[in-house]
């Protein structure tokens, strides 16, 4: 059975459907997205999604030519033929055809459906292994197709034994390539980037949940060198809720799992999706 | 008459060619390029795109699946089918589907030829304005599809009334976002920059043509404040041969147009394509 994809303003089998090869989004790496995960059918937090997709085009500057509305019926219409009830939704802006090859005047919406695999019902019970690594994103704010360095750090971050790259500015812990990240502090403090990363969907619904359940947090500047006295990190997707870290430039970090922050957010992470 | 671009493995017309939409390039911006003019039908400087291509494919870890003997019978063969005696050739790789979305594993080759007018047979009299930007291209020896700053930037240049960008790093003036930049010092020496930026096949002709024609040069650091004491500046790119440079940040840079280095040279490098 084919799979449907929205692309050139039309719902096509995704085999049928290419980006021009004149589009800006192919010569010259112009365009940005949002991912959501869809579980049962159910497209998730798809509002928080569409401020996010809708604020990331107007910084680039990329007009989107279907209303939020239009938007969201597409997707309703992708779930319907797709049948994947438990998938990913990327929403996709490309730069599109310019005549002179650099000037923005034709951008396009493109709606890829994929398989997902279900995040587990509790937390995951092993942890990953980030090394940090000295950079910026390009116009951090924004959710953009630019993933060329995190790409490239492929090798690099195995050669460290890490199962991911966690991304700090001169110092300043800002995030993973494509998650938030959280640590614990020796003070039970929860305490995450407050600046020059993307805000995540699941780290909006994290610190709603911190200031529900008193859970105490701080969203500040994160030194590289507060890494090691933290008690307790992970980091956090649309795709995969939370993973816990249990490992920073090798050094260890291992919370009892049951009592741990990560345990009780992830729950009530959980709840929020009904 | 259709035009005709490589892509997919095959010559196909251009309208019927396109970039899947689960192509690294696509959803990550994995992607490099060269970009070659062809003058009366003859691929100028082949060889050096070439070096370049390969090695900037290198770094990036993308495999070229054709050898530089079967590319070059491919642009042959454009050439011969698209009758456009005076174009541009873009040669590029692709990421390519990468089941995972994030491994390189099918990087695939994409070649479009496009019309070009031929640069002006003398360097042209009237000169370009520049603004300055502290940025770093990702990468910056390698000629990476990512321009993603260099569009958004567009409407920022204009409101500086410049026609281009002039990229520094920290104070360290390395590249426009399509061209290398040189000015002339007080004392008559010819200055490019040396590093962390990509190496043009123009800047290499002009840097071969000097050391022929005792032309003093150096590629050097070069400190943006130093930009105020240019007497001569220009920018080179395979596309035009030589711009000349006659405002900096606003700040005036104005030869005399014969006795200009850039007229000599340029007259050395319209017979270097014979």
């Amino acid at each position: 059975m084919s799979v449907f994809c929205f692309s050139n303003n039309q719902i096509k089998p995704i085999n049928e459907a290419g980006v021009p090869v004149t589009d800006l989004l192919v010569q010259r790496g112009y365009g940005i997205f949002d991912f959501l995960r869809v579980a049962k059918d159910k497209p998730l937090f798809i509002e928080d999604h569409l401020d996010r997709f809708f604020h990331s085009a107007s910084i680039m500057r990329l007009s989107i030519p279907q209303t939020r509305e239009q938007i969201k019926e597409i997707v309703q219409e992708l779930i319907h033929k797709n049948k994947m009830p438990y998938s990913g939704m990327r929403l996709l802006i490309a730069g599109g055809d310019a005549p002179d090859g650099y000037t923005i005047e034709h951008p396009h919406l493109i709606i890829i459906q994929a398989p997902l695999a279900e995040p587990t019902a509790q937390l995951p019970e092993t942890g990953i292994s980030l090394a940090t690594y000295n950079y910026a994103r390009q116009i951090p704010e924004v959710k953009t197709t630019d993933y060329l360095m995190a790409i490239w750090l492929q090798p690099w971050m195995k050669e460290q034994g890490a199962d991911d790259i966690l991304y700090h500015h001169n110092g300043n812990v800002t995030e993973c390539p494509r998650s938030n990240f959280f640590m614990v502090t020796k003070d039970n403090v929860l305490v995450t980037a407050a600046k020059n990363m993307l805000k995540g969907v699941t780290r909006k619904n994290i610190l709603t949940i911190c200031a529900q359940h008193q859970i105490p947090f701080e969203e500040r500047d994160l030194n590289v060198s507060e890494l090691a006295t933290a008690k307790e990190a992970f980091i956090t997707s649309s795709t995969k809720r939370i993973i816990p870290v249990h490992k920073i430039d090798g050094h260890l970090v291992k919370p009892d799992y049951h009592a741990s922050f990560a345990k009780k957010i992830y729950d009530l992470l959980v709840e929020m999706e009904h």
